[in-house]
């Protein structure tokens, strides 16, 4: 997507590879908003400190990122012992999947990398393949996010009130984002609406990332506590709900999200606003029977005890350019005081109007009904069919 | 209620009179949950500018603190001439007036020591009475609140999980707050219980404000993101909700809290758990028909933008002293986004289970049939009839 820095517009996708130098170069996510930074990662060791310290998020961004980092590690080996190279790539390999032990994604998009690199012969053709393989990997989830987006448009009519929880935007995948992606697409033909961000406590990413985003696309849109949803909508200022998400379980359409979606739901369905999620298809996961089975991680009790920002006077001028400044860490709650921190919540298949796909837009209980459809055929750019 | 500081034990009223020196004694509630100081006002000019600076906050602890600066100034008045004293009072009462002009519960503190001290013939036994009225009005403020915990006191069973919003604390009033009062009587009385205090943003006065009090009367109790409150219901941890209002309209039983609460009520609904709203007395409003009329108070973005806090480590010991740093100002949001920050919602009366009032316990619906008593019978302390 665009990024406008002092003045100057350019594209941009969360994750890169520079051949020339052997870099992966990605968006420092730890410094928006408040700055807007390349980082080169120079070798593969870098990279995968670059995973390991956040600078790249999203399940999408990561697996890109985890792709170009093997292919930068395979390219970077020196020597024709194809004994030395074996062991050098399951080296980088596994200095990368320990980067981020949890995730499925980037195991995934290092497996498609490996299984390309084997069909070379001579190292240099393995790692020739290898970076094809990664980049053949980012262009496919930046085509898929596009996609999801051209199946989304419709959603998106003139004068519509959008509110988004979270942060499930281009920053978090190679490109277009999955939420976003309808509404970068939408305001790119023209397509008028309003986009209001719950902040996201306790990490924030909606009032820190996609209201960076959305800014620097010129899209209209607002930033609200979480705690004002409620109001926001009875009082009818919400057309839609459209958030996205980390797993839909395909055999129920149940929806595993960032912490407050499930709110999110409960009120909409109150209110009857349309409450979609927008996924990749690699997030619909076949395997789990019942939503009891996803885990719910905890994390740090210090995020709800406090935030992390920037200082700054609490009344800047609004059009202010980017700080240089660090973020540090302030104490909002009673000091010894304990908190309870889960990132995920689930909210249930009979809560959710629509899951919007790269193939088009199902109802939650009609995903097990497509699985052919949706697990065998390949991902066509623009004109997917809808699966009907 | 008691406040342990290093070691000591002591008992604290938010707002206490000091006769002696004629000064007007407040908790500084700026500068908590990271310091306990009081902040003793020798004149009237100077209660003014704390009720101004926020020193205060609470309508019945404001109210308090607007009765005693009265009765300060009246005090402080040296003379004979009875001209002069009229004058002087008019300006002492102007000043306090305007340092809150929209609440209503100070106007009518005041207006009781007015009436009260006209009782009085010389300006020496005028003086007397006006202290009189005050100390009397925040001596009935603590009681009413005392007989709200005890008519709330069989809600708290053994066992229970208490989910409570924003503060509704003894620091809101005079003394043992509105939705705390039960709890602390039930607490002194041996039963065990646990409180979730949402963080509520964009104030954050629960993770601030509640969460220091529970914890220094002991009470165990967990500090949660706002966006917590649906996975912590379905996941069957809460047992009842029990909020304060600023407002219960008497003629529908709608209720103007703290923006998140209605969140909170459709949320308790939908997992079909009680819904309780404590208030004194004043806060029954006999006159608005209809919620529409309620203003909704909005409230600076940066506050949605961004958060106070005092600069510290994300992981320091739990049973850290407080500190003496004081808070600063972090940005979180994208500079330059725009935010809706309003400060209330209202809650419809189908959602509340029961409104806890000093007099008893009512369902919404039956304030305004029990208008005679709840409007005209003196507040009796510990025994009051529950108006059947």
């Amino acid at each position: 997507m665009n990024v406008t820095i002092a003045g100057k517009t350019r594209s941009f996708r969360s994750v890169t590879f520079d051949a020339a130098a052997n870099a992966v170069c990605l968006i420092d996510q730890r410094l928006l908003p408040h700055r807007f930074r390349i980082l080169r990662c120079t070798s593969y060791e870098e990279t995968a400190a670059a995973i390991r310290q956040m600078v790249v998020r999203g399940a999408p961004a990561i697996a890109a990122t985890a792709a170009y980092g093997l292919a930068q590690g395979i390219r970077a080996f020196a020597g024709k012992d194809r004994r030395r190279f074996a062991h050098h790539v399951r080296r980088v390999h596994q200095a990368l999947r320990e980067a981020r032990p949890t995730a499925v994604d980037p195991a995934h998009a290092m497996a498609e990398v490996l299984a390309a690199m084997r069909a070379g012969n001579r190292i240099s053709e393995k790692q020739a393949l290898a970076l094809a393989a990664a980049e053949e990997f980012a262009h496919r989830s930046a085509e898929e996010c596009r996609a999801l987006g051209e199946q989304g448009l419709s959603l998106i009519r003139d004068g519509a009130r959008i509110l988004t929880h979270c942060n499930a935007g281009w920053l978090a995948c190679v490109d277009y984002g999955t939420a976003t992606a309808p509404l970068y697409l939408a305001h790119a033909r023209g397509i008028r609406f309003h986009v209001y961000c719950t902040e996201t406590r306790p990490r924030s990413q909606g009032a820190a990332l996609t209201a960076w985003e959305l800014a620097q696309q010129g899209i209209a849109h607002t930033v609200i506590a979480d705690t004002a949803v409620g109001l926001l909508m009875r009082s009818g200022r919400v057309d839609m709900v459209l958030v996205g998400s980390d797993r839909v379980l395909a055999r129920t359409g149940d929806v595993t999200n960032k912490i407050g979606t499930y709110n999110l739901a409960v009120l909409a369905k109150q209110h009857g606003i349309p409450f979609y999620v927008a996924v990749p298809l690699s997030t619909l996961d076949w395997s789990l029977e019942s939503a009891e089975e996803v885990p719910i991680e905890e994390r740090a009790a210090s995020e709800v005890l406090g935030a992390w920002g920037v200082p700054d006077s609490p009344d800047p001028g609004s059009d202010r350019p980017l700080r240089r400044a660090s973020r540090i860490y302030v104490r909002v709650a009673n000091p010894g005081s304990p908190a309870w921190n889960p990132a995920f919540d689930v909210t249930p298949a009979a809560l959710v109007t629509g899951i919007l796909t790269p193939r088009g837009l199902f109802k939650p209980g009609e995903l097990w009904s497509k699985r052919q459809w949706l697990q065998t055929n390949p991902v066509h750019s623009s004109q997917a069919d809808t699966g009907d």
